[in-house]
């Protein structure tokens, strides 16, 4: 691959920044201040970070206005760099982007809609009246189910698999392994056994919304499970069956929500956190990592559970203890009755 | 796709109702009470949604003897709805049936044996002596190994991996990215680094046993990992080797078993609940989800641990306590000695 | 598959034991003492199992000298016959071991470099200026991004996906559905909305690492994230962008490390372990199941956190207790001033 080359001109005009420097000069990669060399870019968006910007061998570096007079080369000055980096990542990027086309090896149903711009890769396969939309890339190996629909500009990596009747939106990214529209986990309990039910309803995922590898989204038992605009899902997350995600939501690696449960907007999930079902998780609601959520949550705010690690010995005395809690909470009151009489 | 009908007098038949109403009305679809509408068929099975029986816009509504005089319209009049409504959400099930016959880009080995009646789909792999049984379907991109067996009637859908010597029953399901045959995490300590352990034990998996998207049945080590039938797997489960799960046992998503566990019939896991290696788990055992399991349990009922989510101030303050736990009892009961004095 | 038949010489030598018994013997299988039948070898390593050494059916047993003089069949004495196994199982995996040569169904780019002793399974895909070493296996319907290594001898199993510049050392093993340099999960906030920042860095996998089903190893944001040497891991875990695992570190299913975290060699995590980003965990760290780590290890030893299960009657009336416990903490001491008035 040759790489990529931008003036500072056309950072500085990408990013929104002033530039301090020779506008003609380029540069070919982005790094951290602390590894980056010649012809490289950097930011500085932590206080932490602070301390290598005097040494950095970065071509230029993108800072706030109060640090800029301390940045020994180029200065690209931004209010936000690290929002400047973000959106400078992408034109340094190695991911190759396939040409348009259909793979010789991918096998497509003859009624399916396949936008000319779109890049199907090899062994991928497309089921029955799917539509997939313009630039969309569907990797390696991956499946899309019948009348699933992938919107303008979304990317399935390698072996995704997406069922029947999924609605996925615009710049979507998928990541290698995710399940959408797989059954959700429904059965009727018929004395000795469990009965399925048919998960008839499917999945309708919204525009700019990211999904990790080996991410399951199970499909609606009648109606849809759906995922709002500009959700971010890490890597190996649960969405039971009807859930609902609102806007801007973004869960971090191995969470879960079970079936029926609705989460808010702008919400964090921590790894590991996991909701109950049939609950209702309001707006800007922060989970850290492993809480347990068993009843709703109105209150915008930081919520937690669990216990934090201590050395195997101790631990083991202080959860023998934990069993006992109610009880030595009724001895402590005994001792206070007793001594206020 | 063509909407599936059915007349009242097909689906009294079909859950056993007493039907009330015109037999020869037709429905052609599944709602809840709220979202029914002309041509709908519902069900009430609780009573938190009796409210919406009265202005439901359904055609007919399967209900119990109880409510069955409340209902508006055409009533199917049975003990237990919901298992009516399992049984019949089939009908209406979207999900693709494909034709009989191998596809033409997969790959099937010659000395393999598939059943006419079977279907496998594009780019799927079938290995030496795979035996694949009547009216499977094995889905695009899906591999099964050298030696395994699928029974008659099961469904694995795209993308699904079955290694070499697994044994799938009867009726089963296998959603998407399911590992079944993976190695067994096993080695020895040898000094400075670790020895693998060839996995040389197989999988054998019951009749009517469902796999969720992701889950992981790992090979037993010399003996084979077990799965009961009617057994009810969700999403992204570990199964680790040697472990057996009895009968008609049920686990939701990101649950875990760890090596040589025997877990008992009609057991409920809750979600992201774990059970640590060689324990003994009985008959009928619930655990909430999350739950942490180190010890043998025998007694039937519902087991739990953790602590529930509150806000992260209070929890920060309860977390520290928590480590002062041990100390606290034994002040608490010098305290007690004291005032007894 | 024919049975493969070993002597007990050539046992002897290869797991470098003292043979009591006829060297000319075969044995043609392995199996635990309880198990084991004419023709099988077995082995003891726990005094648990030593009931089962007097009427086992083995036709030899690795054994410790101490117990040898026990052993009523021939008896294969080494100083610890647990690695014994070890090193023996792999002469009886019934694991297919393909032909070298690339499948006729395989996809592989013109520019991509394939050891002529490798085998590229049915429908595997192979991307540009990618290179697989000698003797590799890639499994079926696997993916090899561009510019990918996959070092001599290591095996992809079925639907495994590899994204570009990956490199995976020597003798590794790589299971179904795992993914290896998914994006990492980086993201600026701006404003209203998250941005993505491109994941540049890639992911180095040192030799002998074996990776189990359906786990995720993110590539770095900028660096590359790092697996040591001789690293365990089992299914489903999370490796985080720029995180960083030393040597010999063995990790069961379900745990997981967030972003730029560095762990340190010969560590144990055991299941659902989770540790959060940032921090630097020692060398001999020791996790319990479901530990949760919020802050750095530096001392080796046993951590815990978590309660144990217990009833869940009881367990409900002890977590209303754990949110008050910085209340009861203050009462007791308190309670503690007033009585040493």
């Amino acid at each position: 691959m040759s790489k990529p080359q931008m003036t500072l001109a056309e950072v500085a005009d990408l990013v929104g920044a002033e530039l301090r420097g020779d506008p003609a000069v380029r540069v070919s990669g982005i790094a951290t201040l602390k590894s980056a060399g010649e012809g490289d870019i950097s930011f500085l968006s932590n206080s932490r970070y602070e301390r290598y910007l005097q040494e950095t061998k970065a071509t230029a570096v993108l800072v706030t206005q109060e640090l800029a007079e301390q940045c020994p080369v180029s200065a690209l000055v931004l209010a936000d760099p690290y929002r400047g980096f973000a959106l400078l990542s992408h034109q340094f990027d190695p991911e190759p982007r396939p040409a348009a086309g259909i793979h010789a090896s991918a096998v497509v149903a003859e009624d399916a809609e396949i936008a000319p711009t779109a890049s199907i890769g090899a062994n991928a396969v497309i089921a029955e009246k799917a539509r997939i939309g313009a630039n969309v890339t569907v990797g390696s190996g991956s499946f899309v189910g019948a009348r699933s629909q992938i919107g303008e500009g979304s990317v399935l990596a390698a072996n995704v698999s997406v069922y029947h009747d999924v609605h996925i939106g615009a710049r979507c990214r998928i990541s290698s392994g995710a399940a959408i529209g797989s059954d959700g986990f429904g059965y009727a309990h018929a004395g000795t056994h469990w009965e399925r039910i048919a998960q008839i309803g499917g999945v309708q995922i919204g525009d700019d919304v990211d999904v990790g590898a080996n991410t399951c989204i199970d499909r609606g038992a009648l109606d849809d499970t759906v995922i709002g605009n500009g959700v971010k899902l890490d890597n190996m997350i649960q969405i039971s069956h009807n859930v609902v995600i609102g806007e801007n939501t973004i869960m971090a690696g191995h969470s879960g929500v079970a079936g029926s449960t609705h989460v808010g907007r702008n919400c964090v999930f921590g790894g590991a956190a996991v909701v109950s079902g049939h609950l209702e998780i309001g707006d800007n609601i922060h989970l850290t990592g492993m809480a347990m959520v068993t009843r709703s949550l109105k209150e915008p705010g930081i919520y937690s559970s669990g216990t934090g690690v201590e050395p195997n010995r101790n631990w083991r005395r202080n959860v023998v203890r934990f069993r006992q809690l109610d009880d030595m909470a009724q001895r402590l009151k005994t001792l206070e009755k007793k001594l206020s009489e």
